[in-house]
């Protein structure tokens, strides 16, 4: 008899089949089990009556606990009632494992806390294993854009001893006779070496930031993908953002519709994100905060709060364009019409979620990324290599960072950032 | 004039076309130029001639270095003697920027610090543009192997608390209040949890270890793969590695054979990995080094210059199999009929490369698991949530690592693994 995971069964109809898996829920009568199984690709019910198997089977089926190990055997019938169409007629059970003890994880409401000291076994409840397949699709639809445009993937060093933005949030490793190497928070440097040499280049890996942050939107390690492209300004720029963006949205809703359903995500909400994305410069940025009773003046960062009340305005996510030079990286491409802002945007995602993507265009002559890295007291010696790719060759190019599990939050609609990664990594969290 | 990518000029024969890129090589005579020009896509000539366009523009090309940036514009035209199949009758170039100075890399033979210590250049030529395109296909296979099977991504986390086998070789962070954390050398620990919740799990990411080792198989920072299968025993686990390897190389062939052929790889030597694979046990491994002349006896260890001599004797990948339990890691499960050696297997690959990939069934018995640990004196209050495991739900399992870029050395015929990563970390090389 083959063993058939659950995703597969309804090629099986009246078929005898066996399934590996775990005993999710279990409803007894006298007469008969009903056994709620998964196996990683689904759920499906067992129905085990009395009258058609061996007494003993029928007996054995009383000790299961939650999340006992079973294999079942049985016929496949199809069930229109059923969310996966189809039950099994159980014709015999083996059970591979009772639990040492009851399992921790019931149907009782548990706290936060409990639930992220147990998540090596939360995984297995339902919203997780919707949350964290809808996770894998976005990461493919990612990685599909730009493979599918001709991008190469450039994997980025985690060790560095140069710094990108400021040596504040960075994690210190102890690296043999070096002393210190740095957790890299960006690989935007290489991607901007790589993409002299490939011309368009996107790297996908995880990212540090050792913020002493607690709010819903932190983790000390999340997945970043960034790309670089020579030869981009500005605006190409952000028309590619938005493209990418709009194609893991639409892939998304063609792979995981069911998935998203199950977490009860609104997905109209999601079917109109496409291009072209809403536009607001920085400077109507602050007079729309200021509209709405914030106290923010021109010149000042726009903080999360501030990030959540720009983007319940918007049904799509909106590229605020153009900040001010001195809050933002020295890297930044000055605007020629006006040099006090920089050729940046921040795209902030819709229903309160905040920024999901940070992006410039990058200085690339070489005097004028000089006198930034001096303004900015930064070691010019840490820059050599990437002041060299100002030196020969030089190009406009642009590129930007998107945060992967904000992006996992958003489509799932989730509250906290927490839930987005297999197994979350936050100031106070290191374990399991 | 439209922007047209190097790799696509072949449909635009006879039309107008501008190309963004590099000046890779120039030939010059008194009444034309032959501009070698590279756009990240690919290579392509462009002829200029004195006769054909304004003087300024002929004579502004006298002045190009190598590695300018040039925009160019021309018209397309078939040529079967060039390798991209085209060549460009160039109208107009604007030079975007000469280099500053000249550019570092010549054709002269360089010593291979210089070119690592310039790698963020060095990228930028030939053999190292076709070697990372043939990476990005190896991992756009590895990826579309489980994806097409139904495995789930799971991104595995690197700050971690507990530690995988020995915590000789990991490198410490100082993480907030926590005092320490380490980096993951493996994320198997997490695999198995989430395998029990979505069965077939798989990760793929960044991997450090704090080896001292200076050989040209060992990098500080590399790139590994792993999976883990729920009710996957052994021979399963063999067989899934068989296929995944021979999917990565036919793939690999497919979409990448020209980068292949440019790096003069014996294509003839990959064209025959197909499952399956030759299996050897640890026992006959250790009986053919003896008769190799190795001083080897049962129970040592098999090194580096070991598995080089085993795999010279295949033509395709060798699977080593069954090892003694004391050279091995605590969590492999015990061979029933002899306990004195584990279920694993590494897969050693073909011309003298080695290992590419380490696996083993785990240990699924809670008692078992929990002799090993101490036996091993490790610390059992880190591996509470590893033991859970085994308390719910406890099955047979297998998993195994395969490391990225032993595979793209291989692959690519590479004598030293640091070509094989965009910017490789080891214990010399920190920087660029």
């Amino acid at each position: 008899m083959s063993w058939v995971y659950i995703e597969n069964l309804k090629k099986y109809i009246n078929e005898n089949v066996e399934i590996k898996g775990w005993l999710y829920n279990k409803r007894s009568s006298g007469k008969i089990h009903f056994l709620q199984i998964r196996d990683g690709t689904g759920f499906v019910q067992g129905v085990l009556e009395k009258s058609k198997v061996d007494e003993e089977i029928f007996e054995n089926a009383k000790r299961l606990r939650l999340e006992s190990s079973i294999i079942v055997q049985g016929k496949v019938r199809e069930d229109p009632r059923a969310p996966s169409g189809v039950e099994i007629e159980v014709s015999n059970l083996k059970i591979v494992q009772v639990p040492i003890e009851d399992y921790p994880i019931g149907k009782k409401e548990h706290g936060i806390d409990f639930l992220m000291d147990h998540r090596h076994l939360w995984l297995r409840s339902k919203k997780q294993f919707h949350i964290l397949r809808i996770r894998h699709e976005i990461v493919k639809a990612i990685r599909e854009f730009y493979d599918s445009r001709g991008f190469v993937l450039i994997d980025t060093p985690i060790f560095t001893g140069a710094i990108g933005e400021s040596a504040g949030n960075l994690f210190q490793v102890n690296y043999f006779d070096y002393g210190k190497a740095y957790l890299a928070q960006t690989g935007q440097l290489y991607l901007e070496a790589a993409c002299m040499a490939f011309g368009k280049v996107y790297n996908f890996g995880p990212t540090f930031r050792a913020e002493k942050s607690k709010t819903r939107r932190h983790l000390t390690e999340f997945w970043m993908n960034e790309a670089e492209v020579a030869y981009y300004e500005h605006e190409d720029n952000m028309k590619l953002q938005e493209d990418l963006v709009s194609y893991v949205i639409q892939k998304t809703l063609e792979h995981a519709e069911n998935h998203l359903k199950a977490l009860d995500r609104d997905i109209s909400k999601l079917e109109k994100i496409e291009p072209p994305f809403p536009r607001i410069s920085y400077d109507d940025a602050v007079k729309l905060l200021q509209r709405k009773g914030f106290n923010i003046k021109w010149g000042d960062d726009i903080g999360g709060d501030e990030e959540t009340a720009i983007s319940q305005e918007f049904d799509k996510p909106v590229i605020v364009f153009n900040y001010p030079r001195h809050i933002k990286a020295f890297y930044m491409q000055p605007d020629p019409q006006r040099p006090e802002v920089v050729l940046c945007d921040d795209m902030l995602a819709p229903e309160g979620y905040g920024e999901i993507i940070g992006a410039s265009q990058r200085i690339h002559d070489y005097d004028l990324l000089v006198e930034r890295i001096k303004e900015n007291n930064l070691p010019l010696e840490s820059y050599d290599w990437y002041l060299d790719l100002r030196k020969f060759g030089s190009v406009p190019h642009s590129g930007f960072g998107m945060g992967l599990e904000r992006v996992v939050a958003w489509i799932c609609g989730l509250r906290h950032i927490r839930e987005a990664i297999p197994f979350a990594r936050t100031l106070y969290r290191l374990h399991p």
